[in-house]
C-alpha cells in the first residue's frame, strides 16, 4: 500500500454519496462488501449470513455474534435508562446464539463515552449489563473503553456453545414446515410510539409526567427485552428440534424472508394467527396503527421465529406460548400474507434500516 | 427493575461528572466496574485482564479480544488513508492474539458511520480490513452497520486459538528472567507527531503537500503496523516460550508495569539496550523529544514485550530483531529505569489515556 497522506478523505469524499448507502439497506451493503469472502478453513462451518458465525473448537462449536446500539440512532437517552439501555444491550446479542439453538457463554463490551457521563451513569449501564449476564449465566471477560466526541457506543460480542448436531440454521427448513412464533409481536414497536409521544410531551413542558398507565407492559418490552431462552428449553424437552430458525429483531417480514431465502422455500403466514397482546391491540387503536403492520414490520420483539415438521403440530400446540401463524411452500418466489378478509398480499420486508 | 422514564438522563447529570472517569484512566474504569466479577465458569481459564480472555473449547483453547477505534480520539481521517485505518483496526486486535502465542482465527466487525462517508470510502476502509484479513490468514465472520450521528466508529473483536500449554500470560514472569522487546520502539509515536504537524501545515494552506521525505519509515509504523507474528514463529522454531508477554499498545512504561504487576515482580531496564531507529532518532531531533521518552511512553507500536529465562540468553542473543532491555527482579516496589548517565530513575505509566 502506498501512503496517500491527506488525500484520502477528500478522494473518498468526491466519490459515490452516502445516499447509496442507505438504498443499498445494512444487508445490501454487508453483501456488498462482503461478496469476494471466501473461506478455505476447515473449521468455519458458517460465516456471515446467519444470526451468528459457526466454527468448530475441539468437539464442540463455538458461535460469535456482534451488535452496536448507537445513541440517537438505537436509542434516546431521554427516555431509555441506562440500566435498562444496558440490559438489552446484552440481551438482543444472547437472542442470536438462542436463535442457532445454542447456549450463550461469554460477552466482551466496548463503549465509547461523550464527556456528559458521568461515574454514576457508567455504573448504572454496568449494573444493567452484569444483571442480564447473571439472568442469563454469562460471563463478561474482556472489552475497551473510550471516549467519543458525541454520543454514546455500545458494541458487544457474544460467543457461545453448541453441538453440532444441535444448531439451527435459517436454512433448514422444508416446503410444508410449519411457521411458528413465540410470545407475541408488535409490542416493542409500539412500546416506542408511546415514549416518543411521552419524550415529545416532555420537551414541550418539562413539569410534565410521563403517561404510561395500563402500558407498562408494551413499553417494559421495548426498554428491556427478554430473549427466549425457555422457548429453546421447552422445545428441547419435548423432543423438538426446529428445522430453521432466527430472532426477530428487525419485524416479521424482515425475518420471515430471510428463513425463505436460506431455505430456497416460499411461504404463506395468515394475519388472523398472529399472536399480538391485548395492549399492542389498544396502543395501535390509541395511535391509529395497523396491529398486524406493527406486528409485521416493527421490531425489537427479541422474540423466535421457526419451523419445524408438520408432525410436530400436535405437540406444538400443547405448548403455550408458542403460536403456529403459517406454513412455508416449495413455490420460493410466492411468499404470502393471507389477510382477516382472505386477501393475498405479497409480504415485503419493510423493517428497520439502520443506515437511513 | 423499575421503569423510570424520562428522569435517568437527568438523574445522572447530576452525579458525579466525567472528570472522575478520566482520573480513573481507562484501567482505573474497567477495575472499578468490574471488580465484583466472580466467575463459576470451569472453562474460562483467564477472564479481564490480559490482552485476550481465554477459554476452553473441546481439547483447545480460544481467545478473545476486542479494540475500539473512534475518530478524532484514535485516528484523524485527514492522514489516515481509509485503506491503512482498516488495515491498522484489524492488526492492532490480532496483536493481542500474538500476545499470547496464540494463533488468530477469525474476526468480527462493527462500524457506525456518520453520513459524511460515501460507498467508496467503506469499499477503501474494507478493502484494509480484508488485506489485513489475507495477510494474516484470518476470516471475517461477522458484524454490524449502523449510522452513526457523527463520526466514524470501528469495533473490531478478534478470536484465536492455541493448545492450553501454549499459552503465555502477563503473569508467568520470574526473578531474573530477562526483558526482551522486539523490533524499535517510539516510531509509530513519532511519525503521528510528523503527521500532525503537516496535518497543521495543510489546515492553514491546503495547496501545501506534506514533506515526509525521508520519514516514510516512521509514518508507516503509525498508519499501517504489522502485529509481530515472525517473532511469535521465530520464538517456537528456536523452541523458547516466554514466561510472560504482552503487545506495546500504550508505551513500554505502561506494558512492562503490566507484567510486573501481574507476575508480582519488579525489574531494571537499560536506557542504552532500547531499540530506536534512525528516522526515530532524526524525527526525534527535529521534535526536540526524548528519543527514550518516545521509546517509553509513545505506544501504537505493537512490537511484543516479553520476558525469557536467563539460560536464554545466548539463544535469544542469535535472533535479530530482538533486544534484551533488562530484567526481572524480587523486589516487587522496585521498577527501575537506568539512563545512560548511570542514574536509576522509577518507571511510571504516562501512557495514552483515551478517557482524556
Amino acid at each position: 500500500m502506498q501512503v496517500n497522506i491527506l488525500h484520502t478523505f477528500f478522494m473518498a469524499e468526491k466519490g459515490k454519496k452516502i445516499k447509496e448507502i442507505s438504498e443499498l439497506g445494512e444487508f445490501g451493503l454487508i453483501d456488498h462488501l462482503t461478496k469476494n469472502i471466501k473461506s478455505d478453513d476447515k473449521n468455519l462451518i458458517k460465516g456471515i449470513g446467519d444470526d451468528t458465525a459457526v466454527f468448530k473448537t475441539g468437539n464442540t462449536c463455538t458461535l460469535v455474534t456482534t451488535d452496536l446500539l448507537v445513541e440517537g440512532i438505537h436509542f434516546n437517552l431521554i427516555y431509555s435508562p441506562l440500566k435498562h439501555l444496558g440490559y438489552k444491550a446484552v440481551v438482543v446479542n444472547l437472542s442470536d446464539i438462542y436463535a442457532m439453538n445454542a447456549t450463550p457463554k461469554y460477552i466482551t463490551i466496548s463503549l465509547a463515552l461523550s464527556s456528559k457521563f458521568s461515574l454514576n451513569a457508567i455504573e448504572e449501564l454496568y449494573s444493567g449489563i452484569l444483571l442480564a449476564c447473571k439472568n442469563y449465566n454469562v460471563e463478561l471477560i474482556g472489552g475497551d473503553t473510550s471516549s467519543s466526541l458525541s454520543g454514546l457506543f455500545i458494541s458487544i460480542t457474544a460467543i457461545g456453545e453448541a453441538k453440532k448436531n444441535d444448531i439451527v440454521y435459517r436454512s433448514g427448513a422444508k416446503p410444508n414446515d410449519l411457521i411458528c412464533v413465540s410470545g407475541n409481536l408488535g409490542a416493542a414497536y409500539l412500546g416506542l410510539q408511546l415514549l416518543e409521544r411521552e419524550k415529545e410531551v416532555f420537551l414541550s413542558d418539562t413539569s410534565m409526567q410521563p403517561q404510561l398507565d395500563g402500558f407498562e407492559y408494551i413499553v417494559e418490552r421495548q426498554l428491556k427485552p427478554e430473549p427466549r431462552r425457555d422457548i429453546i428449553e421447552t422445545l428441547r424437552n419435548h423432543n423438538i428440534k426446529p428445522t430453521s430458525m432466527i430472532d426477530i429483531s428487525d419485524g416479521l417480514s424482515s425475518e420471515l424472508l430471510h428463513l425463505c431465502k436460506n431455505s430456497d422455500l416460499g411461504c404463506r403466514i395468515f394475519e388472523e394467527k398472529i399472536p399480538v397482546a391485548p395492549q399492542s391491540i389498544a396502543a395501535a387503536e390509541m395511535f391509529r396503527l395497523d396491529t398486524s403492520l406493527a406486528a409485521l414490520n416493527g421490531g425489537e420483539d427479541y422474540e423466535l421465529l421457526f419451523t419445524v415438521p408438520l408432525d410436530k403440530k400436535e405437540e406444538i400446540e400443547k405448548i403455550p406460548d408458542i403460536s403456529i401463524i403459517g406454513y412455508m411452500t416449495s413455490a420460493s418466489e410466492e411468499k404470502f400474507f393471507v389477510a382477516k378478509n382472505g386477501i393475498e398480499l405479497e409480504l415485503k420486508a419493510q423493517g428497520w434500516n439502520p443506515l437511513k
